[in-house]
């Protein structure tokens, strides 16, 4: 389907330099997305951070002359979308991304034969939120300054909803993201194409998606099979039971099938599965930044008792071992802190600061033992001090062994997590959480060989 | 072990009129946790916090009259804990919040001998972070501005550090808290006697526990299956493996025992576990608030299509099921709203505020098939506002079955949430959560029956 000028084009859609938003000061559906507030909203997020040439056309006005740019982003009813879809198709514009949808199906495919005979590409209709590329601040969301930091996820989401969900929750955890692109219909642009996109793209390091249903699920497979190989694929998928199934088919027009049959289809792609949109990207972000873990060996590194006591717990749950320290390192703790007591979970005392937990943290990753490391730094009922953790990633970043990070607790997480963010350690606020993605980077070291 | 006057004076400990708090401006000791800035911390917090009389004596000045007081916080090492503790006991002091440990087995034993002597409670040695009543202002944690929101969830932490990492998130999440006890090493108030005050407390409506080990199981049964009858128990245990629950032995010298036994015990007392401190406070925060669920049946009503299948997914992952709506509700459905469809879940639109919830969340009440609701009111990419979340309480109230908010996402989960913080709706971020949430309803209704 894809000709070489619409492969070329597609660019567009992602990466344009110059977009035209097209709008009506005037329509206000009642039922339909187009209103003149949603048309500002798009305005405005674009004006605040778009970094190319943006211009905007309110079909309400008498002066409507095409402008020469790559991308439109159409927020009209059906028929005046078509009308102007049509008009910037053949002003040769690159691509366009159709917010708005309630398309019947014979405008369906008047819109696709047009886009096919301009080689325009066009995300959607009922995209909904459109497109966010952090890089060049492209952002078509109608929700006010909702922007992602800047980072090497990039997501796609089936779903307008789910998908507005995932971009408030990176937004608000500071995520940090390269694309995020809303489907649609995908009456052209479709998964495999984004796909495709997202695994030349240098700034994507790990795929996030959201998927309800499949249109073919064996293309699927043998597409993000080849890019699993180099870039991780993390998903959340929509609508496992019965009755839910029946919603997805009513609400994206994909089947859904039944659950066991997207496992099967996941393990062969290698593609690693997630149950909530937390996990998605708390998985993302440990792979996006941590190598992955070569065994199931874990070292738990905590100055708490209990606490430690529970990140074991979670350790097991998650399928993961607690090893035994060599002897050598035992001998090492030994030697430079008489006190402490050298086995697993490593308990280093409630007054352990920065020095400690470096010494203590070069042990473990020394040790041949140890596959991989959680450390447990909490602030309430200890002695450390948020700062004290940038020794964390200073560390770690000389081993090739994943170390994640547990400031157990909703303020301590917050504090620790400032210090962290910007470094390449994930940090979480329970055990279970840090023991998935240890446990998602020793899967992805498997997909990987 | 109990005589009658011990009984009484129990009360002391967790609700005392007048208190004083005794340390040394001098000791700093290396190992142990009797330090000038610990002792400076109580008492910050005690000043600030507590409503009743508050004296300090620091052991360094010359004058150190005992005053007439119920109780005695004392933060010293363990041959100054014992002088002083002899000291307040001769002078007829109800309760001591024994704060800091390190005593020797035989200091512990005459500590013992003489605390029953004269008829005197001590929770702990070790308690570390001793009491927290949030109803008199009662607090006795170094951690300074520490404090939770007045509420009727009371809690039992067998660990320090977990206890200060629960204490952590019920305060940053305002989550409602009575009282809060650190057990320590329990040489005289046990969990037994904490749980028989939180039966008869009428502040107490939910208790939350951590525990990593039990001295007398049976008799933990005994007195739980007593409780749960009128007061539902939350617990989350630490050490479920092999090699945590070594370490659990070595961090409270009690015995974990393997987890098959403790899940059995729990079913037999009507204990409902959870996995994790959120899950913990979850499920109490449900429970405090909400009647119980008197079957199986949800339906979701939700402003998006996508959130709501995770939703679905959600429900069955978690053992309850999606119900079909009666004929009559699809008739009064169809009636009032004749574009929306009636089924479940029930997607009331994108546009639907404050009255389109109230009507559809009175009409799915009123259902007989119905026996809960997990009502889906996303901001981002619809029109809701938060404060049209007042709706959900408001029908709530006429109705005796569980209703619990889920704007799914991080920033819509906050905006609502103030919004329902005050209200007996709880209000979770993810549908997983809320799931949960409603199956611990459906389970404490077959556990008091």
């Amino acid at each position: 389907m894809e000709s070489s000028l619409g492969k070329q084009n597609i660019q567009a859609v992602f990466d344009p330099q110059s977009v035209v938003l097209i709008g009506s000061s005037k329509i206000d559906e009642e039922l339909g997305m187009t209103s003149p507030e949603l048309f500002n909203n798009i305005e405005y997020n674009m004006q605040k951070y778009f970094q190319g040439e943006f211009t905007v056309i309110d079909i309400e006005t008498p002066d409507t002359s095409i402008p020469e740019v790559d991308t439109a982003i159409i927020v009209l009813p059906p028929p005046e979308s078509m009308e102007w879809a049509k008009k910037v198709m053949e002003a040769g514009i690159k691509a366009i991304i159709q917010i708005t949808g309630g398309f019947p199906q014979d405008l369906k495919l008047e819109y696709l034969d047009l886009a096919m005979q301009h080689h325009t590409r066009v995300l959607g209709p009922n995209t909904i939120m459109g497109i966010v590329n952090t890089s060049i601040g492209l952002n078509t969301t109608f929700e006010k300054d909702l922007m992602p930091n800047k980072g090497n996820i990039s997501v796609i989401s089936q779903s307008g909803g789910v998908g507005a969900a995932l971009l408030d929750w990176a937004s608000y955890y500071k995520i940090g993201i390269s694309k995020f692109v809303f489907t649609g219909d995908k009456l052209d642009v479709d998964d495999a194409n984004i796909l495709k996109y997202y695994l030349e793209d240098p700034d994507t390091k790990v795929i996030a998606m959201y998927l309800e249903g499949l249109k073919n699920g064996r293309r699927f497979v043998e597409i993000t099979k080849d890019i699993t190989k180099t870039k991780p694929i993390v998903v959340l998928k929509g609508g496992i039971t019965e009755e839910s199934a029946q919603r997805a088919l009513s609400h994206t027009a994909s089947i859904a099938g039944s659950d066991e049959i997207f496992n099967a289809a996941f393990n062969e792609a290698g593609i690693i599965r997630t149950h909530d949109i937390e996990e998605l990207f708390n998985t993302a972000m440990a792979l996006v930044n941590q190598p992955v873990m070569k065994g199931k060996n874990v070292v738990i590194l905590s100055n708490v008792g209990g606490p430690a006591i529970l990140a074991a717990d979670a350790i097991a749950y998650n399928g993961l071992e607690l090893t035994h320290l060599s002897r050598e390192t035992q001998k090492k703790i030994n030697e430079k802190y008489p006190g402490i007591e050298p086995i697993n979970p490593l308990d280093i005392i409630a007054d352990a600061r920065a020095d400690r937990f470096r010494d203590m943290l070069e042990l473990v990753l020394e040790d041949p033992n140890v596959h991989g490391v959680m450390v447990i730094n909490m602030l309430k009922s200890c002695f450390f001090e948020p700062e004290d953790a940038s020794v964390i990633p200073e560390v770690a970043a000389r081993y090739d062994k994943p170390v994640v990070d547990v400031p157990i607790g909703a303020d301590d997480f917050i504090q620790v997590n400032n210090v962290l963010r910007e470094t390449p350690i994930p940090c979480y606020d329970l055990p279970d959480k840090a023991a998935k993605a240890l446990k998602a980077l020793y899967d992805y070291g498997l997909i990987r060989q």
